[in-house]
């Protein structure tokens, strides 16, 4: 009998490609999701550029092409605990793989609302996985996608380590070396949610002895893997817009249209990256080294770090497409040198797809392909951390920065 | 007009006898609160200790005393958010304090249910009231009650500081001096959300400017102050039970109706103490001494250490009573070394009320007192935190250690 996962919220950019891989790699998938981000896509009215096929088509095409059955069960994690509960009793999991958040950082200062929403289905959904692991009595790993952004940018100048920070204090005059979580220094609510899952995590695995691993993940790029290329019907999203669209892949949808690249700020904010590919060959790795019940493990989930005014010149260089510098929405500073550590992944046998060779190829098969889907008018960020610029007002939205 | 004041959980514990007090000294005070440790209560089948009056009665006997009017809002601020935004906008408070958070450790390891109702309803209460502190757009001072318990205990061995910790971290060889938040170390569900408060208020101060003091408190003891003493239907909650009990208040009941006072584990864990006359001075010079928007201002909360033992042999030579140790229901190292800087309180005028000078007061007037209304069957704790002992279990509650 294959080994049984839970891909907790499996109908998602990440979610989908990688409950695909665990299935073509022998285990026994089974996908939790309330299709949240197709709602937020009613919402927003804003839509993936990639025509992506109801869950029913999905798995019915996958089954067809592989052989292979994905289980789908649609409820709320963060609201049906019992229907949890009862689902983890019945499959009896190894590991579950928790994607089930708010994953949009523009989306969680949109208002009041959306603030609200995302710390409180983030929270709850993150905390009754753990209480229903410890209710279930049952050895389950907990693999969960956190992010890059729960250390901020460029603490004190130094290379950001895998979760943990060597410190010394001083005790009575003595110093002494203790090693803490990493301090936390969210940059927007979205990110605030994922270092309270920390301390979830944390406390969890001190109290309760749960096996947890937290993938501190970068902005991913890219769109599709192997198995979602195995037929246009797997096709995984792609989305392009100011909330949900990530920079780089925003950068490729601007080109394809002949749309100037839109950088925030000076372009100077580095960032780390990593191909979706990639994502799904780490969340496997972290599934087949688990974590012991003595410390939560972190892997830093990045393959390469650039600033961003630096892939905007390469994807012109590619494509032609102009550069114009907007105001920031985004309270940061307007450059930081970030130098994140990714040996345990490495360790692992990881061999990354790094942006060269990847972005043609992307440009191509996916932004030129569907971009006769694009509405233009989604294209830039609406969402705003500061009160002194007001992004509703197109005015403002393309203010030209001095460079 | 006089400065308006909103206490958010204004009928616990410490937010009744902090709203009085508050009152007294000029602050106009509406209280919010939807009653939730009355209906506590009655889930528990655990009364007070003293016989609290409704809040109606309260409020009447209030005003007939001291002709101040206060005003009570029973709603849930946890799920109210509109109720919440309106009323601030309404009343334009100088400054709120926010009690509105279950505050039981054991309460939050009783179940699956107790614990996800600790982390939803703390975390939404403390996220409501900043986002609507925000959207309100007025300049409203923030006071928090939190717990020393944030710190966990006895880190490294160091004397605890005030919310912040310099430490010295390795950059490419060469040492840097920085400060951060302390790292959090909760002990308990409960414990673990005040840790996650703190992330809400150091992102809110460093996204929205909003100012915000936060106050560690040690474990209070003692029941009335000034206020409540001013007649009988003022008096404030006594909790002798196993959730709700304090430990000190329950070994003035346990001694009052000659039971053994009972020490979990070896007794040798120290905590902070703080009396309830000192936790409203504090909370009034917090209001009166705001903070700025830099940074969350920090206080510790507490005025003396002591281990668990000590406290037991000081009552037990005051009152006669028999020591009895049982095994401890938490994890947590059997012996620690607590000590707290409390130096901003103190610089603030603070003149603590001391266990040696209270106690026997408190023994007399309340535990001798209100003995009468006692139910022995509550006194012990049924919670655990641990999965190898049955606390439900009569035998292994009164298993007593070997000392």
């Amino acid at each position: 009998m294959d080994e049984r996962i839970i891909v907790f919220g499996g109908d998602g950019f990440c979610g989908w490609p990688t409950a695909l891989y665990l299935s073509r790699n022998g285990y026994d998938v089974t996908i939790v999701d309330n299709l949240s981000r197709r709602n937020i896509d009613n919402e927003l009215e804003a839509y993936s550029l990639t025509p992506i096929q109801p869950m029913g088509t999905r798995l019915k095409i996958w089954r067809e092409k592989t052989g292979k059955q994905i289980k789908f069960y649609n409820f709320d994690v963060a609201v049906n605990y019992f229907r949890l509960l009862n689902l983890l009793k019945e499959i009896k999991p190894k590991a579950v793989v928790h994607f089930a958040e708010q994953r949009s950082a523009p989306y969680s200062m949109k208002s009041a609302y959306h603030k609200r929403y995302t710390v409180s289905n983030n929270i709850n959904a993150t905390h009754n996985i753990l209480c229903a692991i410890v209710e279930s009595e049952l050895d389950i790993n907990l693999v969960h996608l956190g992010t890059m952004g729960v250390y901020g940018y460029g603490t004190a100048g130094m290379k950001i380590p895998e979760g943990y920070l060597k410190v010394e204090v001083d005790v009575d005059g003595e110093k002494k070396s203790i090693e803490i979580l990493y301090p936390a220094d969210p940059g927007s609510i979205y990110h605030m949610t994922k270092t309270q899952d920390a301390l979830l995590f944390y406390y969890y695995n001190k109290n309760d002895k749960l096996r947890i691993t937290d993938l501190h993940q970068g902005v991913v790029w890219g769109t599709n893997t192997e198995e979602t290329l195995m037929d246009e019907k797997l096709i995984n999203r792609f989305d392009y817009d100011g909330d949900y669209g990530t920079v780089l892949n925003r950068f490729l949808m601007q080109a394809a249209i002949g749309h100037p690249l839109t950088v925030h700020g000076t372009g100077g904010q580095t960032r780390a990256f990593i191909h979706i590919r990639d994502t799904v060959k780490c969340i496997n790795l972290a599934i087949e080294n688990p974590s012991n019940d003595n410390r939560v493990k972190i892997f830093n989930q990045a393959t390469e770090t650039h600033a961003v005014k630096w892939l905007a010149e390469k994807i012109s260089e590619m494509t032609g497409a102009e550069i114009r510098y907007l105001v920031n929405p985004r309270i940061e500073a307007p450059e930081n040198n970030l130098r994140v550590s990714n040996k345990k992944f490495l360790d692992l046998g990881l061999s990354p797809t790094t942006l060269s060779e990847g972005l043609i190829d992307e440009v191509i098969s996916i932004a030129m392909k569907y971009k006769y889907r694009c509405d233009t008018s989604k294209i830039l960020c609406r969402s705003k951390w500061r009160s002194d610029i007001n992004l509703g007002d197109e005015k403002d939205l393309l203010k030209e920065t001095v460079q």
